[in-house]
């Protein structure tokens, strides 16, 4: 059977994370733009104080830095440094054959700790328990990449 | 026929989106160079300041922001928070067989939506103008990756 | 045989290039984690000065910039706008059918010159070197893309 295909049990296990991570990522840049919004401000282009539509009413203030908006642009950043490598590192890794149980057990742990770790984040909870959940995420993705590493060198 | 081959017309296709994606990527690295080079600064590490054939005359002030630089490098961090996720779900989405027509629409609007992005945030064009481009390409990017979502949990 | 499987020695070749590359980036997250330990400081997010067991004495002043965290952040910002763009062109690269030989002098290659511009970056060596081997890496990336582009379209 073709392993690169949705007919592929452990494939198709990749495609489900993958996806969910790939909206995980965009929807951050729609909740940035829900926030700006919100808070009417947290831009960062001159051009954005220009009188428009979405923004009749332009103020200098709206280029500055607003947490509101920052805080989702930190999460935005976090994806940005760890979910290219999983999209990338989880399709080379099912190439490797491992068990259904094993692609389900790496694959959704890491889905599941990425969710954890924007829920720790957007509700401010302490540092030690969004670096948890990051850590969870980022052993399972170097898991991953050393095991399909050492399958390629043989 | 294998369906992840350049001899598949759909697959051809993704390539081709895929490619000219990374080319556009990859041009505002060189974009960002070629405007430091310009303008003499835009500089970020300290070590930029010592006396080098590049850098001839070092000066404190090449180390400040300089919005000529910026703009590319905003430009850049809009590539980064798309593109990766645009080039996995492509490829994701043309496993699960679109016709010809589909890919093509969606894989080559998503192409020009992205260069209109640029060319409206190079010019500095109004935000709602930006913005819209940016809209365009995202709903695309939304549309493929819930069709490979559903398609790979049946 | 089949072109996506680590039987086939360019892909195999292609997979080893890819996980060290992932290895390297997210090496450098940890790379990060170890220096905001090392100098208790180079916070970003307010949470972080709330006192933890991981960090017992809080002080405002750790959430300034800090110059050993942030090299690391500008090493980890240039690996984001260029790994992503390596790990998808290298794979279709690979469709292209190049040669074993071709195949690692590029993927070899462009490896060999992330890790030269790390060792540059990290040991903060003037621009032009780290320039010079960041010309390098990307030029290979620009060629692996144009072929395969070129490729695509006949």
């Amino acid at each position: 059977m073709d392993k690169v295909s949705l007919q592929n049990p452990v494939f198709a296990t990749y495609v489900i994370a993958a996806t969910i991570m790939i909206l995980k990522a965009v929807s951050m840049s729609w909740l940035t733009v829900f926030r700006m919004m919100q808070v009417k401000g947290g831009f960062r282009s001159p051009e954005d104080l220009r009188k428009t539509p979405l923004n009749p009413a332009p103020d200098p203030k709206q280029l500055e830095p607003n947490e509101q908006v920052e805080r989702i642009r930190r999460i935005q950043l976090n994806d940005l440094e760890n979910l290219p490598f999983f999209l990338v590192a989880g399709f080379l890794f099912v190439l490797t054959e491992p068990t259904q149980m094993m692609a389900r057990l790496l694959l959704y742990g890491y889905v599941a700790s990425r969710l954890l770790h924007f829920a720790a984040y957007f509700t401010a909870r302490s540092h030690d328990t969004r670096a948890t959940f990051w850590t969870i995420g980022s052993l399972i993705l170097l898991y991953m990449t050393c095991q399909t590493l050492v399958t390629a060198l043989q």
